[in-house]
């Protein structure tokens, strides 16, 4: 159903560049065609340096799947070149990945912020055989020497989670600067601040600037963060019961402020969801969070206060099936039932592929009297990633010789690109888009994309199974998901080669096979026919009558009901 | 993963209304918890009048389905009682269940205008096996006698389809108005056009109104069609290649009005996807597209004209897995292919679910060199929905006694709710929010909403299927297309209740049984101890064994890959 396709990758002529002299090869194992699943690396000689190891969420063509993350297959080739695995953020998709590949990849030292580190090593706990972390904690400001031919220094970034860097990388042929995930951040009265950050890089004459394109297709700039804390604020000014707001639980920021304005307005806060909590704990062991001791209480003790006095965050706002939102709405939470006069506050986005989900909890929500406020009645949420003006005004004031779009479907990171045309003045063939595996070479005057590639397809989780759900089976699921499957048993008389019983008929997704009687004993007589038709010869080659009695059937039933089952012929042969 | 909640239905207290004297029952068979379904009717005595009768489109939860249709039942039960089927207009959510429900509910007369009618009557022909449908044509400005109770008297509205109508029903209640689905019409200076229309239904004494709630989420007015035509106008005079638009084959103004640019700067046009192409013709032969005879060339011919002088126009811009637009971005269409310098541009929303596959689109189309354009870079769309704003002026304009928010799901509805009590200064008792089969009195004074229910779970169409589809077959699809299954085939020998052969097993959509045989053999093993284990008297009782095996079975999968894949025990005693 839905379908990639990679006719033409970029469209600049490859031998009109000539690399010349040393080159640092930069190759993603992924991110660059998706959101989500982040993985690069700078190789130089026998050199890697790697930033970040997320996760990607599954898709409509991956059913059933947890998540799918990076093939490191280059990496463990190579690893002992690996020098540093540089985490940007604590966010999923940045070191989602980490539990499953570190091991393959000789578990190399760590580069990651306290916080960043936490959130890591707390989720390393969860993977019982998973080794130890290296770590080395990093600050912003700070520098490292990372192995003999690359240096990085981190710059802070202000994302939606704490603690977010950015960095300079010094390289044999120039300076590389990666932000991570970013957007402005901006003072009550709407000023951009710490903008001397990009003009400073701006003075160090820059090779190569990476830019997120996740906002590259959204005009304009960021909502401020200000603005959303005053429109919580009037909302819960507002509220006459209780308040719920769902938000993701890597928000950090987000949930940080919301748990200050509730403190202020005389509400104790409950949270819900165990992701949520920890994420807090992290913040207040670290002192990010600073709330009085009794802000927070039990969700069990909600019921001692009254409901003008309460305040819920929960994780789920987009309708994630088990999370706690979604628990609410179907009445299924265990200390939170939905009474007329509570507000429902969604301070999030709607990640694209959620709208259905999203719409259903808010049905549900408001059918049992919730008042619900979500990002497109009011603004209640600013995302994380700088939108066009933004990135427009980093590339000004940082001004590479070339650009290189990161993180992001192929047209978000087009968009990207054009506008790093638009804004620097660049060639297309100085903006390059690359995708996944392919291996773009970095000299001192100009960037070439290689014809060498790297593995990059998809590493499936599923379960406790790393890499055994493979395009086989995840094709089974998307037929059966369409039309279900029809068994077909025929237990055969090895010497006669007759029926020993009528064909045994199981069928699943399909129609209803006791409510269709009729329609069996006629494929019944059908599987007798084929059988029959054929010489005793035949029948010994069972993968021939399988393969017969798959078309045959399937012709049948398509014929009978135009719809096309998966049809699994079993010969047993007694 | 989605479930619907119906905890609580509306709020206010049934007992506090007393209904009156006679009464107009409005009941809904689909429409109100979804969008598209849409089928209403109207009874008083022995008398029905039944308003659109349209098609779902399937959702997550209903995989492989073709689409959802309307249950009958309650109307196949008293369809002696039915006088009239009215059609609003020509969209498949108003007219797509007609082929599938007419003879059950006894072939009423269909009162439609010619250009509904006319495509009504196409898609008839499409079923073979469907009657002859009896039409009566009408006009906006006239009226019917229906029935010894209901006059209907219609008047035309502005969609994005020509010859939309809606309707004042005289009942003995009361004038109920329904206005079909609409948005505001704007001239090129923003003014709002043929407001006269709902001033003159104000002046009527209006008991009822209903109002679509579609739009009800989204603030402020409608984009004007105007205001799109002058974009489209403006992208169209910048293309330098060819042009290629894609649009729903139902939006028949705005492909007329496309048709009618592209002729204006000298281009031909040409249209690929026979929906769009019946539409065309149908809209040509009733006047409705005045082109020039040579304005459309076939698309076969399009190589013959330079590429400036052509524009495409094709379905598909939801990036449906089977329309045209997709055809071409896969490089699969037979006479179009991406080169660069097409200018593609996608002239409609994004309907909720679809993200994923436009992004796809947009992906594959950029990737190959079109340069893209869709609603969110520049206004080339408008819905066909008034958003708040325009439903608060109708309000307002026909000041009706009673409110019902029609079309849509339940927060769409609560928020056409609201607007009502506001902007009417209605009470929420006089706003009812009615779920599909819920019955609501009408009487001279008040409504109320009967504890009786009509049956409107989903009927759904898969293939030649009507109906044969139901929650087991879809509950079994979904749980396919999460975990596959495997198939455990026992032989065994009657008498001794011994293995026959080793058990055979099938899997699909699980794990890749070919590159796990060491788990297979261990699976194998763990079949003939269950079987060896118990008692040789239970073993003829297969059911027993059978349950036995799916649950240790179920359950030694998930302890060895944490995953539940649909287990089918089959026992053949020979």
């Amino acid at each position: 159903m839905i379908k990639k396709t990679y006719l033409k990758r970029t469209e600049f002529k490859k031998e009109d560049i000539s690399v010349s002299g040393e080159t640092v090869k930069f190759i993603a194992l992924g991110g660059l065609e998706e959101i989500g699943r982040n993985m690069m690396l700078f190789e130089y000689g026998d050199e890697i340096i790697i930033i970040d190891a997320g996760l990607q969420f599954p898709e409509e063509t991956t059913p059933g799947i947890d998540f799918i993350i990076p093939n490191v297959s280059y990496l463990e080739k190579n690893k002992k070149k690996i020098k540093a695995l540089i985490i940007t953020h604590g966010h999923y998709d940045h070191i989602g990945a980490i539990p499953y590949i570190i091991e393959k990849i000789g578990n190399p030292t760590i580069y990651a912020t306290s916080i960043t580190k936490e959130i890591i090593a707390r989720r390393q706990e969860e993977f019982p055989n998973a080794p130890k972390l290296d770590f080395e904690i990093i600050k912003a400001g700070e520098s490292r020497q990372l192995s003999k031919n690359f240096t990085v220094r981190f710059f802070g970034v202000t994302h939606n989670i704490p603690e977010g860097v950015g960095m300079v990388l010094e390289t044999p042929i120039g300076k590389i600067v990666h932000p991570g995930e970013f957007k402005f951040d901006y003072d009550i009265d709407g000023n951009a601040k710490d903008l001397d950050i990009w003009e400073n890089l701006g003075k160090q004459k820059i090779h190569t600037l990476l830019l997120d394109s996740t906002g590259a297709e959204e005009p304009g700039f960021s909502v401020s963060e200000r603005i959303v804390e005053r429109e919580l604020e009037k909302l819960f000014k507002k509220a006459e019961g209780r308040i719920i707001v769902g938000t993701f639980a890597s928000l950090l920021d987000r949930i940080a402020e919301i748990i200050k304005i509730a403190d202020r307005l005389g509400k104790k806060v409950a949270v819900s969801g165990s992701s949520m909590k920890t994420n807090i704990q992290i913040a207040r062991n670290l002192g990010y969070m600073k709330v009085e001791k009794d802000a927070i209480v039990p969700l069990e003790e909600i019921g001692k206060y009254r409901d003008d006095k309460i305040l819920i965050l929960c994780t789920g706002a987009q309708g994630e099936p088990n999370a706690q939102m979604m628990k609410i709405a179907n009445g299924e939470h265990r200390y939170i039932q939905i009474k007329k006069g509570d507000t429902v506050v969604l301070s999030s986005s709607v990640i694209p592929g959620n709208e259905r989900s999203v719409q259903i909890l808010k049905d549900d929500l408001s059918r049992q009297g919730a008042l619900i406020y979500h990002y497109k009645m009011v603004d209640i949420h600013s995302s994380g990633h700088a939108p066009q003006e933004e990135l427009k005004s980093v590339m000004k004031m940082v001004k590479p010789n070339f650009f290189i779009p990161i993180h992001g479907y192929y047209f978000m990171r087009w968009r990207n690109a054009s506008l790093a045309q638009e804004a620097l003045k660049l060639k297309p063939e100085e903006t390059p888009i690359v995708d996944n595996g392919q291996v773009l070479l970095l000299s001192k005057n100009s960037v070439k994309i290689s014809e060498e590639t790297v593995p990059t397809y998809y590493v499936m989780v599923d379960g406790l199974g790393v890499g055994d759900v493979g395009e086989v089976v995840l094709r089974d699921r998307r037929v059966l998901a369409q039309e279900g499957m029809v068994v077909i048993i025929a237990t055969i008389d090895r010497r006669t080669g007759q029926f020993l019983k009528n064909p045994d008929i199981i069928s699943r997704g399909f129609i209803y096979l006791k409510e269709n009687k009729e329609f069996v004993e006629e494929l019944r007589k059908k599987i007798k026919q084929i059988i029959a038709r054929i010489p005793r010869a035949q029948q010994i080659e069972s993968d021939y009558l399988k393969s017969l009695m798959r078309d045959q059937v399937g012709e049948f039933l398509y014929r009978k009901t135009k719809r096309r089952p998966m049809v699994l012929p079993v010969i047993i042969e007694v």
